[in-house]
Order: C-alpha cells, then sequence, then structure tokens
C-alpha cells in the first residue's frame, strides 16, 4: 500500500429541501457577490433555478449568470465564466446541475485568479494555480462524484482533447445534495447516470493494492448499492429513499478519492476510452462505459489471466457468483453485468449509438495521443485499445 | 432517512513514516507552542514518543508534557491540561495515543479557551465553548476513531460517570496515522482494539433507517475487515499490511460519524453498558462489549423478534450465514460472532473478569441514571439492563 494523505473538507448539506442552507453556507463562506452557473434549461424546466434564486435574493447576494455549460465541458465555457468573474468583481461560484457544470466551475474557480496566462496553462499544467475563487455546488444529478472532490475534466481543441485538473483548492466549500432534484431527470439520464457510478467504482476496484481491504470492502458495498438502486428508481422514479441511496452512492464513490488511497494512480481505462466516443458524437459519458466496460474485462481475461483476481473478486462479492474457477467466475460476472446494462435500457452496443465501424481504427489512436499504455492489470496500448472498440461494436 | 450534514476536515496522513509529516502539519496550522499530551509508557517503549520529540526539536517548537492521561480518561486529567495552556500560553495540542488521550486533549481545547467557569460546564451541556485550541493527533492504536470524529468521552465524579462532548471545533486539524505503531501493541490490546471497533459498526449497523443503504453497506464491508484481520494481527503481529486494514477500519468507521448519516440517535447501547463496567473495576472498553454484545442481540431477539431484521442482515451478508429464516439467521450470525471472539481471546464471561454477581443489579440502576431508556430496536431500561448483565455473567 502506499502512504496517503485524505481529506473532505466539502461541507455537505443532504436531504430534502436543504437548499434552504444555501444562504446561510455562501455567507459563511464569505460570498458576496456571485457567479450562478448552469447548463441547459433543466434546472429553469424543474424548479432548481426558482429555488436558488430565491435564495440568493432572500439574502440579497448580488449574482451574475453563466448559462449553457454543455455536457462535455469546453474551455471556451471557462473562459467565459472567468471573464464574468473579472468584469463583475464577483468572488464566489455557485455550480448548479450535473458534473459538467461543476467542472467548468473548477476549472473557473482556478483560472480567475490566473492573470499570467491563459487558463490552458492550468490545464495542461504548464502553471499551477496559486489561488482560486471559492465554489459551491447544488447537485441536480447523482452520477460525478465530482461535488466532493478536487477533480475537474474538461474538453479543449478541435480534436476534443480531455484535459484533467487536480487542485487542492477546488474542492467545494459546500455542497447541497437534494434527491428530489434528482427525481424529475428523464429515464435515459437516470440509467446512465447510474451506469457512470458504477464505472467509478469498478475501475477503483479493479487496481489492487496490498492494504487497502478498507477501500475494497467499502466499493463492493458501494456497487450493491448502485445496482440494487438504479432498476428502483426507473420503475419507481419519486421514490426518495432509493434516490436518496444512489445520490449518497455518487458521492462516495468519488470522495476525497477514498477508494483509490494507498493504490496507485495507473489512470481509469474504461474512462479514457469512453472519453473518444463523446468526443467524437458528443455520447453520453455514462452510456460509453456501459458499451465498453465488458469489452475491456474480456481484453483482461485474455491477455492477462494471472491478474484476474479483483475481476473474479468483482464476479463472487458484487454479482453473487458462486463459481469456484476465477476464469468462470469472472465470466459470469461479466454475463451479470451485461444483463443489469440491459435491464436499465443502455444500448446493445456501438453500433446502436450510430457510431461508424470504420472510426474505430482512429479511436484507437487519439485515445493514445500523449499517453503511455494505461491502466492497471493489463496496459491499454493502440492495438487492446482497437480490439476493444471493435468488440463493444 | 433524516436530513444530515457531513464532512471531515481532518488532514489525514496514513502510512509507515507519517511522523515525518508531522512538523509541516503542526506549521500549517499555526502552533508555536504545544501541549504534548499522552497516556503511560508505552510511547516512550515503542518509539512514538522519541519520533514526536525529535520532530518537535527539528522544527524548533517548544513544548509542555502532560503525560500519565489514563484509560477512561478522568476530567482531572482535562483540568491538568487546561492550567498546562493558561500558565505556558499554548497554542496547540497535540495527543500522541489511543482514544482516551485523544477524548482527553479534546476537553482540554474546549476547556481551555472557557473561562467563565469550569471545564464540567461544557461536559454537562450546561455551556457552549465558543471557540477551541486547535488539536493534532499521532494514533498509535487502531480502536477509538476519535481521531477522524469531533466527539469525546470524559469519566468524572466518584461514581465514574461517562460524559459526552461534541463539538465541531474539536475535529483534529490533523491525524497520523502509522500502521507501524499499532505492530508493537501487546496482543490482548491488539484484540481488545478490534472487538471495539466492530462494536462501533454493529451499533451503527443495528440502528436501521429507510434510505441509508450506502452508510449500511459501507459498513458491513467494514465489519468483515475487522473480523479477517483481526486473527491475522495476532498471528502475525508484524503485518503492516494487515495492520493497515486496521487501522483504517477503525478511522472509517467512525469518520464523521459516516455510517450514523441520516439515521435517528438513539444512544449506543452496549457501550453505555459496558462504560458501567469500565467504571466498575477498569475493564478494558473492547472486552466489555465483546461480552455484553451477544447478550444485546439476544435480548432483542426475544423481546422485540419483529425488529430483528437488521440483526438477520449481519448474520447474511457479514457472518455468511444462509439460513432462510430471520430467527434462526440472528442466531446463528450470534454463534458465529461468539466464535470469533473466542478465536481472539476474549474473556468467556463477566465472571472470568473478576465482577461479583451481586453488583449487576447496582450496574443496572446505575446505567439508568440521567437517562431515559436508550438504543434501537428495543428501549433498554434497567430491567432489561439487568438482563443483559446476567446473561454475559
Amino acid at each position: 500500500m502506499n502512504n496517503f494523505t485524505f481529506h473532505i473538507p466539502t461541507q455537505v448539506h443532504f436531504g430534502v429541501g436543504q437548499i434552504k442552507s444555501l444562504a446561510g453556507a455562501l455567507k459563511a463562506h464569505g460570498a458576496t457577490r456571485v457567479l450562478l452557473a448552469f447548463g441547459g434549461g433543466s434546472i429553469k424546466k424543474y424548479g432548481a433555478y426558482d429555488d436558488v434564486v430565491r435564495e440568493l435574493n432572500n439574502a440579497k447576494l448580488p449574482f451574475v449568470e453563466l448559462s449553457g455549460i454543455q455536457p462535455n465541458p469546453r474551455v471556451e465555457s471557462v473562459r467565459q465564466g472567468i471573464a464574468l468573474i473579472r468584469d463583475n468583481a464577483l468572488d464566489f461560484i455557485l455550480a448548479v446541475g450535473g458534473g459538467s457544470v461543476i467542472d467548468c466551475c473548477k476549472a473557473i474557480a482556478a483560472g480567475a485568479p490566473y492573470t499570467s496566462g491563459d487558463v490552458m496553462d492550468l490545464l495542461t499544467g504548464k502553471a499551477t494555480a496559486q489561488s482560486v475563487v471559492p465554489l459551491g455546488t447544488v447537485l441536480t444529478l447523482a452520477a460525478t462524484g465530482s461535488e466532493l472532490n478536487n477533480g475537474a475534466v474538461i474538453t479543449a481543441g478541435e480534436d476534443h482533447k480531455k484535459l484533467v485538473l487536480f487542485h487542492p483548492g477546488i474542492f467545494p466549500r459546500f455542497s447541497i445534495l437534494d434527491p428530489a432534484y434528482t427525481a424529475t431527470l428523464p429515464p435515459n439520464q437516470t440509467a446512465a447516470g447510474a451506469a457512470d457510478i458504477l464505472c467509478h467504482l469498478m475501475e477503483q476496484y479493479f487496481n489492487p493494492a496490498p492494504g487497502t481491504q478498507v477501500q475494497d470492502r467499502m466499493n463492493e458495498g458501494l456497487m450493491r448499492v448502485v445496482l440494487d438502486n438504479a432498476e428502483r428508481a426507473l420503475a419507481e422514479p419519486d421514490n426518495l429513499e432509493v434516490r436518496a441511496n444512489l445520490l449518497w452512492a455518487s458521492s462516495m464513490a468519488l470522495a476525497g478519492l477514498q477508494l483509490m488511497l494507498g493504490k496507485p494512480m495507473l489512470g481509469f481505462p474504461i474512462h479514457f476510452l469512453g472519453h473518444e466516443l463523446s468526443s467524437l458524437n458528443d455520447m453520453t459519458h455514462g452510456v460509453s462505459l456501459a458499451l465498453l466496460t465488458p469489452a475491456w474485462m474480456h481484453l483482461v481475461m485474455r491477455e492477462a489471466p494471472q491478474n484476474i483476481a479483483p475481476l473474479a473478486a468483482f464476479a463472487r462479492n458484487v454479482m453473487d457468483v458462486t463459481e469456484a474457477d476465477d476464469l468462470a467466475a469472472a465470466e459470469q460476472g461479466i454475463v451479470r453485468l451485461e444483463d443489469w446494462y440491459k435491464r436499465i435500457n443502455m444500448p446493445a452496443n456501438l453500433r446502436a449509438t450510430g457510431i461508424a465501424e470504420d472510426k474505430l481504427s482512429h479511436l484507437a489512436e487519439k485515445v493514445m495521443e500523449g499517453r503511455e499504455p494505461f491502466g492497471p492489470l493489463l496496459p491499454i496500448n493502440a492495438d487492446r485499445a482497437e480490439t476493444i472498440y471493435r468488440e463493444a461494436f
């Protein structure tokens, strides 16, 4: 096990009606002029926007809006937010939405005080932020985990490169998590969110290290929560206990990266491969992960059968497979996982999402750009990446 | 599920050799003159004391010592620490040891700035601390969980009353967790520590609420870690991976009280009952819990069979019991739990610890002093308390 440091400084306010904590939380963190950031129109449609604006007005806190932050948020939105902060002398950022809005706001938080160059310097690691604008979040989607950690993913360039920012200052100061906000999601977003949470958990679980039983046993428990509650959320969308289970599982899956503590950072291979699909045709992030996970697992079984203990453990400890042989257990685990994806209505394969077969080798080249072979159990190179895309096709 | 707030502001430095983070952590939190608090001589015997003093000296941080803090720390030690802080104008408290030292230091932290009365005002709830002296910890024992939360238990009076202090300011600013420090523990302390961790987990698990699957599935995982690693720690005391699993499980069991989030606060009945045994003859805390837990479970099964779903879930999800009937499953779970206590060499019963049978009704009266019937599943009153003590005898 590697040594580690850990904390979760973000103050969570969890539960129905917790929006009433917003004004107090903003004032406790010194907010006097707020950037209110959100995505498309859904927060206006479903009431979160009205709730937030009412609280800001009651607290007599002036605010400026940044709207239209897209899924797979782009550096152009980040620059827009930075300009709004500078032009209006804003001192706090409030992200209302899901992972895209929160990640965009984290980059704005780091970029606004960085005046010696463009925010791309921070996203590419050329420079490190010396100070940040504090931010808070009101979450409307169970998926990202970004509300309780200090990482962000931003898309840049014509080739839609995904850039990762980590900085201790971009932990949200507070996050308001109301399961009722997630109950208005369309079913396909609920399902894709659940697939995303599960993949966050699997990518950490399939990265084994000695002395990390706490991390892995907690992870197994969280995977069971996601598997148990996703179908129920589709069947009973208004069941707030079910929504609470999914929402808190999404946060705990990446809170302070607690399930990765003590493990080597080798990259999240399924996420890396999935990001290319999102770049190519804006495929929903969780859908891309659901399509690629079984293919990645099969490749590990074929090419690194000596390393499949965590796949067999997943099958037995999470999927209740009882096979004694590791390979047979792992295979049965994948079968049950694929059944679950079907039950939550994920597409059957890449072909069904409209991806053209002749793009697959290009995707495999692109995922390697600027990267060494990546991921635990079996390092993924361009050949292996193409094999995975082809199996998922 | 109840609404909740949550954070874990304590900065954890986990791993072998993390004592090298001490000077930096102290300076980051503004320490200039330190109260160095510890218990008996074990930290001097096993090296933690020398490591800490070396780091303090290297950092040129002057310090004053408070030594001899006893298990079940008394308010007299708290007052002694408060006097040392005031007399020497100290501005940081460093607790080196286990739960008793940390809890004592938390009460000192709250009590030192409270000059309008005695610290008992804070411990009895007559007053609330308006400011605290910051504290940090160097943990030497896997058991308490106090290193990652904001609670403390202090013993006061001739009748050894246990008083509980909660305050947001007494979260340690940092906690240094080095599994190597726990490897020098005598076997009986390792075992009692494991029994304590398991009981912290069980008391939270046996307090069910709707919508808390995340808390309960993580809890099951942590219980498995304790059960799997305690025997290994006794068989291979120097195995640092095993020690790391136990140590991190002890912290996660009570970190920010994360496994209690959303649940009603009804008290920890086994802890309440066990505290009276510790008061009577200074019985090791973890031993008292191991002796009382099966008796409490049996009483719940007899008197509240309609409420035993969590006991059956414990049997099935943690102890791998396969009985279909809830009562039969719960009973088999207790059998396996008792087997585990035997394997880690807990005493067979209260009689074996030297408690006199004629004290039992007195203990049952004492546990009710100042309390309404307490605990989830089955409220414990004096009669039921006596029944539990008698079954454990």
